[in-house]
Formats: C-alpha cells, sequence, structure tokens
C-alpha cells in the first residue's frame, strides 16, 4: 500500500494525479506547509529534505517527482504511463520531466524560495522580479516544442501530469497565457480527465 | 553511432564517463564555452537549450544528464550500470540523480551562472556568496547518507559517474572537503578507474 504525502499547490500534484490515473491502491496524507509541518521531527525521519512529494511504499520511501513517477509507470504497466518498452522514447520522456524538475520549477521557486539562494531581502526581492522572464522563457520553449497532444506526442504519459502541475503555476508567475495557446488546450484537456478532476477537489478541499 | 558533445568543467563529465563506463562506441566533441560556441545557431539546432550536455544517438538527439545517464545503462546492459530489473532501486537511483541535478548542480549554478535568476549585480553576489552555506547542505545530506562504497551502495551505477562530477566542483564551492571524508574516498576509488582516468585526461587537454 503506497502512501503519499503531499502539500496542495505543490510539485506533488504531479506524483498525485500519476497514482490516480494508474489506478493504484494508495493513501494521500497532506502536509500543512503554513504550519511548517514539512520541517517536524516526524516528517524528517520520513523525508529528510523536508520536501514533497514523498512516497512511502512496501520497500521503504522514495522522492524526488520525476523518480516517483517512473516508478508509478512501471509499477502499474497496464495503465501504460510511459514507454518502458523503448529506450530511447523513455529518455526523451525522462529529458523532460528533468527540465522540468531542474529548470522550469527551479525558475519559479525563485519567487517563493529566495532563500534556499541568498539572505539579503534586496536580493530576494530582485530574484522575484525575474520569474517572469525566467520561467516564461522556459515556457516558451516548451510550447515551441509541444507536438500534442499530449506531452510527448500521441501518447499519454506520467509527463502530462507534471507539465500540468507546473503549467499552473504560469498565471501567478505573472506569464500572459495568451503566447501559450497548446499548453492552455493541454490543461483544458487535462482537466477533463476523471483522475484529474478527482485529485483537484481533493487537494482543494 | 553515439556523439556527446561536452564541456570540460560541465556536468557533461558524467555522461561521459558513463558511456567511457559502458565501452560505448562514440565520439566527443569539445564546446568552447569561453567563446560562447553553445550559443551558436549550429549547436542550438542541435540543442535548443544552448547547454551540455546533448547526446547525438542513432535516434535523435538527448539532453538533461539523468535521462543520458539512464539511455546508456539501457542500450549497454552488459555494462550493469543500474539497476534496471529492480523497479525500487532503480528509483532510488533515479532519485539520487534527481537530486544532484536539480538542488545540488542547482546550488552549485548560482555562483557562476545568476544572471538565469537575477540581473542585479549586488543580486548575483549575494547569491553567490550564500553558495558555501547551500552547496554545503546539500553535501552534508549526501555525506550522512552515504553508506558507500558507491552512491547506491554496493553496485557501481550510472549515478557514480554523476555524484563525481558534482564533488569535483566542492573545493570551487568553498566547502571544507575534511568534512567530507566518504565523498572524498569515494573521489579517490572514482580516480583510480581506467575509465574515469581515460575521460579526465581527454577533458583536461
Amino acid at each position: 500500500m503506497i502512501k503519499l504525502y503531499y502539500s496542495p499547490g505543490s510539485c506533488s500534484l504531479a506524483s498525485h494525479i500519476a497514482l490516480e490515473e494508474a489506478g493504484a491502491d494508495y493513501t494521500a496524507e497532506r502536509l500543512d506547509f503554513a504550519a511548517n509541518q514539512q520541517q517536524s521531527p516526524e516528517y524528517k525521519a520520513i523525508n529528510p529534505k523536508a520536501r514533497v512529494p514523498a512516497m512511502v511504499t512496501d520497500r521503504g520511501v522514495l522522492t524526488e517527482t520525476p523518480a516517483i513517477l517512473v516508478f508509478i509507470a512501471q509499477s502499474y504497466p497496464k495503465a501504460d504511463l510511459a514507454p518502458l518498452a523503448d529506450p530511447f522514447a523513455f529518455a526523451q520522456m525522462q529529458a523532460f520531466n528533468s527540465y522540468l524538475c531542474s529548470t522550469v520549477h527551479v525558475a519559479h521557486a525563485h519567487k517563493g524560495r529566495g532563500t534556499r539562494w541568498a539572505d539579503d531581502p534586496a536580493a530576494i526581492a530582485e530574484m522575484k522580479r525575474k520569474v517572469p522572464e525566467s520561467v516564461g522563457a522556459c515556457f516558451d520553449l516548451i510550447e515551441r516544442q509541444f507536438n500534442g497532444p499530449w506531452a510527448m506526442g500521441g501518447s499519454f504519459t506520467v509527463s502530462d501530469p507534471y507539465l500540468f502541475t507546473l503549467s499552473g503555476w504560469m498565471e501567478g508567475d505573472g506569464l500572459d497565457l495568451a503566447r501559450y495557446p497548446k499548453l492552455m488546450d493541454h490543461r483544458r484537456r487535462m482537466l477533463e480527465r476523471p483522475a484529474v478532476r478527482k485529485v483537484m477537489a481533493e487537494v482543494s478541499a
């Protein structure tokens, strides 16, 4: 039995949706970031990085969205959430997830998590100011390369909930959504999926 | 035939060593970052992100270190560079690579690549100032969790050249290496490997 630790508005949404799309038997436990629950000794015993997502499995705890997403795809092969039999297509999916994780999410994090990389309030404000530009450049690239209907092309994969999660931050990051018609269409189609609706209802409850 | 684009001192070293460890038939082409060659139209046609590594394969171009490393491991299974038959162990390896990519490398990048996230010189200087603290916290966690002899425990995997690549930046990032005996021992053992010696000689030539 899988247990996912999540926080509303965070990147844990991607793993949450992937579990639901996989038809997994799982529970989801919310952490209250406003109360700094991710820093509690109890949670840090589960994930010393004090972040979400963390996924408890029968074999132990997994962290890091790209790793969790592939683990879900491999654990529920019938759901067909990744091109597991084609190493090149799999690597393309992994490259997309890695870009979301290390470039797009990181650029976004300079809006609200600047204290990771600076202490001076003026520097933190300056990082925040540049977010529309840096995050915008990332999504410009994704929009330009997007062939659809899904992130990896014809087949729905775990990259779709991940893209959906990060594209949900675009408006708050000050981007002009009209510049991203393909990504907005992707959001619309994601929101039509029962698994996405179910998880969105749960995390916003 | 595989062609790897690399730059000395960059994270492309991980993929380079992995190709050598795999016994792959490949060529490696150096990009001159001092001459901004990664921004040339020719290279941006290969990798629009204008970064290294990029790996040209018979099927197309791959980017992003965690994706390339797993592709190498899957393409050369006899080299046994990843726990491909065990989804949980594979996910642990992927989580480690993802942490290196999205947290450790990103913290380090605030030393020399601050313009990605700020324009004001004072903010860029402030980011640089915090690098020993932020990168240090990452390697404190890795050192504490390191069971050895290799990054993933008893077996050498593609996580080892990746860790070796990033731990090679620790001294330049202002860390006190004496605080990291396990990681320094890992570096010593990596430097004894013929594949590592060969690639190190090539990139520093």
